[in-house]
């Protein structure tokens, strides 16, 4: 059978050297050389999220849910009170996180398909919020939150902040210590481009603070284990050893061909390629503030689940379904992982058969 | 680099065909095909498990500690009272999630080396106990405990029974329901022979009935979202597919090459070879009670971690150290993962050279 092309936000097609180390027994890791290879990955991670020398980075087995949920109950407390942005399912699993963890909050619930203001924030001002919690990238709708605005509402407000950027990091500008983010959050499967079971976060020193401050409430999901073992190069517990080298490879090949503004100009290059094209489609861009990452479209004439099975199962090829209400208004395209402007070429492609087929 | 030889108790060494899986691209999930898979998944840890038509199979993507505490956190709660056998670090992990939860608990603590009789358990008999919990196989020290005697203990006393199986399941004989188990936790990278990445557990009615009592206190680890998921190929969160797509070829291998009945006698057969030949160099077995998947060994002349690093460093060979207090005193050798008796021959041809050279 021939490969499927992966549009999808993850997971997402790899390049041969993390392949090839998919392909290769998983070594035995409590040992000095792996220990060196974690330490590797720290640095180069903190180094691409523009951190700085104090800020420690730690790696958790498990999708990102599982660092979206460490974050909050590693350093939030009853005493907390959050400003959570929730402009789709990942925003609302941050409510939903706090609601179990008895974290007070508030939500700003976003408008679909729009960006964030400076009149939305400044409603907020002043109201005694100790934290606020964004996914930067809001991937189930496509919206990328303006994190200028963001930073500059944080520090008027000194307020700690959470930043979940899984599908974002590496495809668009974050500059941890510039923007004064406390936690980022990313994984393994997205722009990344190695297979899901790895999602990490880089940990300010305020946050790493709150961490040592808070008593432990879920031993898998413990900080303070992740950051004593982290130390050393290790894990507290056994980790997805061949991810966690397929992320070293992948880190060091971005630096060689440039670094992370590299990888970024790649892939917004790949995006604009397609959002040009895609005008003279019937299809809306259902976004007004858009990640590199992604592209949401609402298809004009058909329904988008319908397009998804077609594309699959007809033309080999994988874009992103919407789950819920959006299952037939809504379907992204991803520009991230290894793909090429042949790969913009062949979606083209088919869906221009798909157009003679009267499928669009 | 030629490849190192793997007897370590995991992560272990993998047949061709997982990693052929591992050197492809990871597919997109959120399909009828992966769906097919994951249920194929369950159908068959559960027939090797012996488990019953209602039973149930949840995949975590998480190392075995995050089954073993999503087993407790959703079943248990501060009206239980609970028994747990430690005989290690494995045991002691139990204790500590126990502690974290406020499930209230007492221990069995076992002298080192030593399985449990029913002399001991006798002692523990009509005290109120609602759940007994044990790591069948302490694979820190090499451990096997008699499940026998803990099915006939616990029958007796009406107990709800979690297993971590982890480093025991498809080494040892383990019957789901014939054993009164309701909870029975495995992990990929043990003999299923996989990267690390996935733990898995089986769930009894009773199990399910105790999940769905409960109100959730950790939202990646809850169950009942891994179960509703489950009902149709699932998982909550983006799993760690390839990893799953691992665990479905090697399911699959035993299944072909007569089940878990055979793949046990191989695993068997190995130990066996290794056990007869140990006998003539100086070591000594530290375990009355042991598990097909591991031999415990003390050196009578050297230290046991010195051992390990030579090996590693001079004969690309991975055994596995201990650490803490045992590190100078133990080391273990698994017979678990893609070995053959002709890799023994090289362990043992290592053994004379570093006899030789006084180094034993």
């Amino acid at each position: 059978m021939e490969e499927m092309i992966n549009f999808t936000v993850g997971p997402v097609m790899s390049d041969d050297i993390v392949k090839k180390i998919g392909s290769q027994n998983t070594p035995y890791f409590r040992t000095a050389e792996f220990s060196e290879i974690m330490l590797e990955n720290e640095k180069l991670i903190k180094k691409f999220a523009k951190a700085s020398a104090d800020d420690k980075v730690v790696f958790i087995t498990g999708s990102g849910t599982a660092s979206m949920e460490a974050a909050i109950i590693n350093t939030l407390t009853e005493n907390d009170k959050a400003l959570i942005i929730n402009g789709g399912s990942f925003g609302e699993r941050f409510v939903q996180i706090c609601n179990i963890h008895h974290i007070p909050y508030d939500e700003i619930k976003m408008e679909m398909g729009h960006g964030l203001t400076k009149e939305i924030l400044d409603k907020y001002d002043n109201k005694g919020y100790t934290t606020f919690i964004v996914n930067i990238h809001e991937t189930s709708t496509g919206v990328h939150y303006d994190l200028d605005l963001i930073h500059d509402f944080c520090k008027k407000n000194k307020l700690f902040l959470i930043v979940d950027a899984i599908s974002s990091f590496l495809a668009d500008e974050i500059e941890f210590t510039h923007h004064g983010i406390d936690i980022m959050i990313t994984g393994s499967q997205k722009a990344l481009a190695c297979p899901p079971g790895i999602s990490l976060m880089v940990l300010s020193k305020k946050a790493q603070k709150r961490i040592y401050d808070k008593e432990t409430c879920c031993l898998y999901l413990d900080l303070k284990e992740a950051l004593k073992n982290g130390e050393r190069g290790q894990t507290p517990w056994t980790p997805a050893v061949t991810i966690l080298l397929q992320i070293n490879a992948r880190l060091k090949e971005i630096e060689v061909n440039g670094g992370a503004e590299s990888e970024r100009k790649r892939i917004k290059a790949l995006a604009d390629d397609f959002r040009n094209r895609i005008k003279n489609y019937p299809f809306e861009i259902v976004s007004d503030s858009m990640s590199n990452a992604v592209t949401p479209l609402h298809p004009l004439n058909v329904s988008a689940y319908d397009i998804f099975l077609t594309l699959k199962d007809e033309y080999g090829i994988w874009i992103c379904p919407n789950g819920g209400e959006l299952k037939d208004k809504v379907l992204r395209v991803g520009h991230i992982g290894a793909l090429t402007i042949s790969d913009n070429d062949k979606l083209f492609a088919a869906l221009d058969d798909m157009k003679k087929r009267n499928l669009l």
